[in-house]
């Protein structure tokens, strides 16, 4: 179907993939023009790979020039292939494409609803299957695409992500922070918050501790400090009407 | 949209996921009977998840009874939350989900082209993104549910796979084994194999070191010795007949 092809190629955009293969799909290839908006509309964006999407009337000859073909399958098909899980199939995929002289793997997918038929699987070298719920094992097949992808790139590049967690302002120098603490305690003993008197010793240690929790920076205790001040003069501006 | 909520369900139910919550969907839930039917057809049997589906206004509604908050986003946000990749995201919540005091994570999706919005990203306690290929990141919805379902099948089950290879019939004892060999060896001499002479241990030893890296069964050493006879006596029929 145009849909699924159109998602299959977003996958595989997502983990940097291009070399799309297909094999007599139901409604041809190229499509029609509404079909083919179908599946263009469905990649999201990855035209280019759809554009450069090779069309085979066989398995065999899809994967003629590979050195490794891998076959995804649901179900024990008795045909004595060893099994792996993705990870693993694709950590071995990464390690022969790196060799200095690299080993071509494919991963053959099969049809929607029926999955690859016993023929299409004799070609395959070795057979990956997804650690799934058995109650529910069967995987759309775009959603099948993108969790090779997501294990080659892994396998490929680490858990190397597009983007980290932003450079915060520096940590707060520890003057800051006890001068932070000095006026903070000040204000709690005003508002006599340290009850009973007794207790201020382990309550005002377990206040800091959870503070220096956040491991804050610079710009984190000047917000604090403004809340701070804010729900202290605040009330005290509130305690000035009253009396 | 109903297919993305039917196809959300269906990669929960793949990974042994079920409570699915879902926060204002555009079109209203449950849907209207021809909605609702693309949502159920889309999530190939996993209907009790769409039956117990839970509808909220508000993120904040959402996520109340829950412990931990991850958001996934595909883009950096500014909020200085910690950012991490999916395999360490849910070997968190598995550990804490295995608590003598179990944590409850719940996961935000945002909504397929938007994402999430920052209000609802400030709910969050950290941040999940993808190692994707930075130069096209943004998953699909379900694809990313899928890829945290999976992470989560993991973190939890480990690599434990839905089926394993075959029990194959036992290893072939190594006296059958050497019977074969001798065998093929004597029809090999007949046949003239070995040219040069010289070169037959060589030669032979080769041979046998490609037929043991099959680590071959039984069935496998007679299916073979079949093969080897079938060969060697049509070739000798033919060769009778010329006679």
């Amino acid at each position: 179907m145009a849909e699924n092809i159109g998602m299959c190629a977003r996958a595989m955009a997502n983990f940097g993939l291009s070399d799309l293969r297909l094999v007599a799909p139901r409604d041809g290839w190229p499509q029609k023009t509404r079909m083919k908006k179908g599946a263009y509309q469905a990649s999201a964006g990855a035209h280019d790979l759809l554009e450069a999407a090779q069309l085979f009337d066989t398995v065999a000859e899809a994967v003629a020039d590979l050195g490794f073909v891998w076959a995804t399958t649901a179900r024990e098909r008795g045909q004595g292939k060893p099994v792996v899980a993705p990870a693993q199939a694709m950590a071995r995929a990464a390690g022969d494409m790196a060799n200095a002289k690299p080993v071509r793997h494919g991963i053959l997918f099969g049809a929607e609803r029926t999955g690859l038929d016993n023929e299409e699987l004799a070609i395959a070298t070795a057979i990956i299957t997804f650690p799934v719920n058995p109650q529910f094992s069967s995987l759309n097949l775009s959603q099948a695409v993108l969790l090779m992808g997501y294990e080659w790139f892994r396998a490929r590049h680490g858990e190397a992500l597009p983007f980290s967690r932003p450079n915060l302002s520096p940590p707060v120098p520890q003057a800051m922070l006890q001068s932070f603490f000095d006026d903070l305690e000040t204000r709690l003993d005003a508002a006599d918050y340290f009850i009973p008197d007794g207790k201020k010793p382990i309550m005002w240690r377990n206040l800091r501790n959870i503070l220096q929790r956040l491991e804050p920076s610079e710009q984190d205790i000047r917000s604090l400090r403004g809340m701070v001040v804010a729900l202290s003069e605040g009330r005290m501006r509130r305690s000035g009407k009253k009396e």
